[in-house]
């Protein structure tokens, strides 16, 4: 087999075989195909698209190009989630909580931020002492014995996905429906969970800017983790305006913390409802309508609450700022956004949003770059809000006051005000389960 | 501007600007803008094409992006032609001291061989002493002496093209009009003659299969030559069977110096007439008709010839071989190909063909490759002879008998007998030029 006649018959919009997708992701993760080769088949791809036998045989070759974590010597149904990233997105850290209280295990590994977007396994080193670097044995165990933990990604996990996605990120082919949906479920199979629920975001500050196009995304992720025996649902929600108030790492933990207290904002608590209900409808402890009491129930009850601090203990963290969130350090500065004009905020461009919070120090631009942990941005008023001229729209947080006045600018462009009032589109737009598509 | 917004606007088809274009060129010679970019570049390419107004910027930036030859010292008309390559193409060594002994300039840079199509500089250096590296001083004295000097490439002639030709090469992204023409106007335009006349060949042994596709080629071609400020013209001819009977790098010398006396096989003669005459219609000698005459005249009273033997002279070539070419070093062996069966050569795929005889020696796989000037292939029978079982088909030539097996082999897969006539194919198609395309 030649790369060249590999990438000539995929230009072609030729089916391929499946040893030849084999031989092209061992032979690019081995670095017998140079990046130049594999650029030029991703680019083909992209215009050509693959089958659906295509894309899971590409999947199937990802996930085993590494590790294939198997997690059955850790008792009970487990549970995996996913979120196609958004700015704000604290989910994880509120229905893994809720699900493992209700019995359902989490043994979850999240990413860093990146550009606009936060990562789960930042917001959790915000507390302090917390571990997100356990090796297999104490993972497990910290599963086994409070129902949820999360980590960074470890080991060698489908290293052919780390690798096309770099090469992807700066050759203009990453918005591809096979691309995207292989390395989200290849990270996902490998991850060894027996059901996956998928968060697939839309909006502004999403990857996919169109519900129907989240959605064939979401069909075609399904079917692959169904086709590799795990349960999987995907539901479609909005990315338009950031989720909850909180942007920024400790912030964003401070707003999960008071969720699962049932006093988090209503649109993080509604979503994240849904989510965990769903998580728990493919453990199997019943319908949907039963599995958003149970999440209520365990909120209303503290339990949810419990098996965070017992996470964050079991993992070396200092759970004293979850139980009082005054704990947490804070920014040594603050700045409030100010409204000049009267109205209605009508759009937030929710990546912008992201851009202004990395501004003050709460993101990184490159892997490489310093986090500050307290920085970020609390919104005061979003989609749908009425304003008026002096109100405060946001307050900023940094540890250096040099930095407020590039990101007040940024956070402002990002922020739309005018005459007439929009309301702010739904949260949930559709479910994708085998059995299809559910639009709401 | 970032190369990963210029793959995604020509990803997405819209049209590039002048500086965009210029930006990428130069970028990629010098190295900042990697490979994997480009290619992925040069696959958006490939799918989304390019507009008249880009191949010429393009064009332009490749010529420019290296040394830029001034034919000026030289006086009189400089004529320059390319062949898009085949099997057996020996045209140069006939048309430019036919062109020369017209008193038009030629002053010629030419590749070596690669693959199954040969080079006229491996052709030219089977003749003992003859030098392809002069020096511009030198090369510009022998135009001026001889009327004629061909060399290889040499200085720092359109590294852009290089690196792209490199790259094209091993990502599948040759065959695309915008790429090709480009390719081959930026090295004609800087290589400096005032006209320039295109050898577009169609057929198996080439790389255009379609006429069609071969007179869209050559209408984009002549419009960058035309804007460039070169007279152009390209002939459409075909491919799809050797030119001559010889291939193999002294059997062609041969055979060409036999043309040049007039005792060349007909369809050699035939095109080599009609090249030689669009390159002195080009120079402004008159019509097609009357160039043609003036072409058949330097045969018949030996002028044409002379002026490949001043050349030769002139480049520290040993003329006698030319002068009598029994004086050329020999092949140690020869092995008749022999016909099975009887009928008619109904098809001849000049590639495989082209191929046997590389694999006797007469070309090379890679650029590091040795050559056996004196190996190659004398054909007997081409397509439409009648051919009898015992028939010799072709004689090989090599310094190892070794060798014969394998090619003789491949060169019977090449050639197609059956029981009934097959006419060969026109050897001119058409003919494009800035007033259009004519048919023939």
């Amino acid at each position: 087999m030649r790369m060249y006649d590999l990438i000539m018959k995929k230009r072609d919009g030729h089916v391929m075989e499946d040893e030849e997708i084999k031989y092209i992701v061992d032979g690019f993760v081995s670095g017998e195909i140079p990046d130049y080769q594999m650029s030029a088949f991703l680019m083909a791809i992209f215009y050509k698209g693959m089958n659906d036998h295509e894309i899971l045989t590409l999947t199937t070759a990802m996930a085993e190009s590494g590790d294939m974590v198997d997690l059955s010597p850790i008792e009970g149904i487990k549970v995996d989630k996913h979120s196609t990233g958004g700015v704000g997105d604290k989910t994880t850290l509120i229905v893994a909580p809720i699900v493992a209280a209700n019995g359902v295990k989490v043994a979850k590994m999240s990413g860093r931020g990146l550009g606009h977007t936060g990562g789960t396994v930042d917001k959790l080193e915000s507390i302090p002492g917390y571990r997100t670097d356990l090796n297999e044995h104490e993972f497990f165990d910290v599963v086994r014995k409070t129902g949820i933990s999360v980590i960074g990604q470890s080991g060698n996990l489908t290293p052919a996905d780390k690798k096309m996605y770099a090469l992807r990120d700066v050759t203009a082919t990453v918005d591809s429906i096979p691309l995207i949906a292989s390395s989200i479920m290849s990270k996902k199979i490998a991850a060894g969970s027996d059901c996956i629920l998928l968060d697939v975001k839309v909006g502004s500050g999403a990857f996919m800017k169109e519900v129907d196009d989240a959605v064939r995304l979401a069909e075609v992720m399904v079917a692959l983790g169904e086709n590799a025996g795990r349960k999987t649902r995907a539901m479609i929600t909005d990315m338009d305006t950031p989720l909850g108030n909180a942007i920024g790492n400790s912030l964003e933990v401070i707003e999960a913390v008071n969720t699962l207290k049932g006093k988090g904002p209503e649109d993080l608590t509604h979503e994240c409802i849904g989510l965990a209900a769903n998580m728990m409808v493919l453990a199997g402890l019943g319908d949907e309508k039963h599995c958003e009491e149970l999440a209520r129930k365990v909120i209303d009850d503290g339990s949810a609450l419990e098996r965070l601090i017992a996470m964050v203990d079991a993992q070396g963290g200092d759970s004293s700022v979850i139980k009082d969130t005054e704990y947490f350090t804070k920014a040594k500065y603050t700045h409030d956004v100010i409204s000049d004009t009267d109205g209605y905020v009508t759009d937030m461009d929710a990546a912008g949003c992201g851009i202004a919070s990395s501004m003050l120090g709460a993101g990184r631009e490159t892997l490489e770059s310093e986090i500050d942990y307290a920085a970020g941005i609390i919104l005061k008023k979003k989609t749908g809000d009425a304003v008026s001229k002096g109100d405060v729209l946001a307050t900023l947080y940094a540890d250096d006051e040099a930095l407020f006045a590039a990101a007040e600018r940024r956070y402002k462009e990002a922020v739309k005000i005018s005459g007439s009032r929009k309301e702010r589109n739904p949260l949930i737009y559709a479910l994708v389960s085998k059995d299809g598509v559910k639009r709401f």
